[in-house]
């Protein structure tokens, strides 16, 4: 398989972003298939793959056109939360590769589908976490790696992204957050935060998840907004969440270590993932973009350290850049989200080609994603304490 | 009671430093006890006080000698944590005023004797949590009560304070903490970041805590600094540390709002109490000391707001600096921990003159004290939620 022929399942904002600005952007690849449940998204994208990519694809409201059609070899699931695991089970019964986009989990059982439905299929399957293809993440799972950070104790990170706006106009744009806000509350998008932190904590290849509590704030961010931002006879005025608007999980490690993940989408704030790894020897600290090594220098600077040295992780790349990253200026870094998406792509088509095992696998995606019906289970008991399977039934062992 | 007497129990570091940098500077008080459990700290102190108080105090190894002496009006209570609650109950008993530093309780029941001894002797008791008087604390206070931070919904603050020199030669330097970290694992000290977003979230008057859990990383730092950095022989080469690098508690208020801590002090870093406060209509954050209000101008900067706006709290200070500060600066900062120190005795004293309620008290302090035993318990039973009594006995829902 050396062209790759892809459909596109999802065409809201970040499926047709991922199609005009990395897909349609890649020699190796031909969009043969774009699909929407709203068909006016559908035809859209046609008319741009017409234009960009000089063919026409298939166009259809059923996904299941795109997993039974010979012109497809993989596809893309950019959907609905909702609606992920029923097509990437779809596509891989019907052997497409599945590159499937993140989110949440509803089950557990959900997340059992996928693992069992990958190990029947042997269909390659890879979950679309960016972030582990983030240049500070990837810099500081190599520090790990080397054990410049010494062994490691304790990560943390958070989906801090103001998303008011999206949120309570999303009636008007068609968004499946606001059903989400109205009816759950829950870590509801747990994986860019945990995914890059799984890495570096070698989650499923020699360690795995125990068990994580959850707690919620009250949700009070978006009835202040719709109030001060839509009109007085809104829909939403009298609309009451469930969301709280900041959800706290505290995850624990069979090696002992601890994370503490941070929804944070409904209040005021500025943009950020807030990932920490924290070890014996030193830290990475994403808020501060620094690096604070155990030396006389750093330790010295104890009290004084924010005043001379936020933003001192640039001074670390030549040493630390991951050597992918390292690679990837060379050649010059391209498409969205600060280059993550691109390099993410060009993992999954490469593993895909050369039949490698995926970077973030379906046994990641069982665990990452489960975070987000656990921790229900756990806000709705008051917080306690909930165990996560082992998707891998063991193999985390072998590693 | 114009001028007071004062007695200082417990001559450590801390203890040392407060006599000399704060109490010894202030005209209308005079240390006329000082007392520790060893002898040569005790006989130290009482040079200094000779030298720069001009006075004899009493000396003594039982602080039972200075709550019962007829010399002293207060007590300042500056020992090892184990004792705070039993030289309290001493002193109220004897009617001496007391102002307590601050550390974590043993058990809830002694949380109840120091409230039922406060209602029984009416003796004015003051919990000397200094961070409460922070500057940055005390704006974010003042923000909260003008309603510019709209409703507050979620805090969190840490004790990130790299003390592994300190315990590690907790044998040479007589210091409490070795035998806490060795022994215990829990939030040990809970109060300089509770403290002050107690304040903000009116904990005890009109709101109060309901439960938490806490959740411990293994124990890693300590030994990695003890290979590093003590002889190969040293006694504690092969010690075990029960007490976790970082734990997270999370905790839920009556009104809704969620509070995160982390104690944070056995891994490299620099120092912090990452306090923050976030409400409806804006945050103010420690780690990056920013001021986030939701208006046009900070919203259009989410994704860029570190690069342009780390620190821009300091331009909020006219607007927004606590009446208190405003009028200490004009007055001249003075005495350690950036002026809290100060500005705490301060208070104690005027209250103690005037007859005024303490700015931090009895109530304040056996529900900040028990957040260590309730995390203790929580993580001893794999981070179950626990209840937080009631300290005020309903009297918070009278405010």
């Amino acid at each position: 398989m050396k062209h790759i022929n892809v459909g596109v399942i999802g065409l809201g904002n970040r499926g047709s972003g991922i199609m005009e600005w990395v897909l349609l952007k890649m020699p190796e690849v031909t969009v043969t298939a774009v699909c929407d449940a709203y068909e006016d998204r559908a035809q859209k994208a046609a008319e741009v793959v017409k234009e960009k990519g000089g063919n026409t694809p298939l166009v259809t409201t059923d996904y299941m056109d795109v997993v039974t059609s010979d012109n497809v070899d993989a596809v893309v699931i950019l959907t609905a939360w909702e609606s992920h695991v029923s097509i990437a089970l779809a596509a891989m019964r019907n052997k497409k590769a599945v590159a499937m986009e993140v989110g949440g989990a509803y089950t557990v059982k959900e997340c059992w589908e996928l693992v069992n439905t990958y190990e029947e299929t042997k269909t390659p399957f890879m979950f679309l976490e960016n972030c582990c293809f983030g240049r500070r993440e990837m810099m500081a799972l190599n520090m790990a790696q080397l054990g410049v950070l010494g062994e490691i104790v304790h990560c943390a990170g958070c989906y801090a992204h103001d998303l008011r706006k999206e949120i309570s106009f999303g009636c008007e744009n068609r968004h499946y957050r606001l059903r989400n806000y109205l009816n759950r509350n829950c870590e509801n998008y747990p994986t860019h935060d945990l995914g890059p932190i799984a890495k570096v904590l070698s989650i499923n290849h020699g360690n795995r998840i125990l068990s994580l509590t959850s707690t919620a704030s009250k949700a009070a961010g978006l009835k202040e907004y719709i109030k001060t931002n839509k009109p007085a006879d809104d829909v939403l005025q009298d609309a009451t969440f469930k969301q709280g608007d900041v959800v706290t999980t505290v995850i624990t490690c069979a090696g002992g270590e601890t994370i503490v993940l941070t929804l944070d989408t409904t209040l005021p704030r500025y943009y950020s993932r807030g990932f920490t790894v924290r070890g014996t020897k030193g830290m990475y600290e994403e808020v501060t973009d620094s690096v604070f090594l155990d030396t006389p220098e750093d330790r010295e600077k104890d009290f004084t350290w924010r005043a001379n040295c936020v933003g001192n992780a640039a001074s670390y790349e030549e040493a630390y850049d991951h050597p992918v990253w390292k690679r990837y200026i060379e050649e010059g870094v391209q498409g969205g989200h600060d280059g993550m998406d691109w390099l993410e792509f060009q993992a999954f088509f490469h593993c895909l080609r050369e039949g490698e095992p995926m970077p973030v696998d379906v046994y990641d995606a069982a665990t990452w994603m489960a975070v987000t019906t656990l921790s229900e289970q756990s806000i709705c008991n008051g917080s306690v304490p909930v165990a996560m399977p082992d998707f891998t039934r063991g193999k985390w062992l072998m590693e």
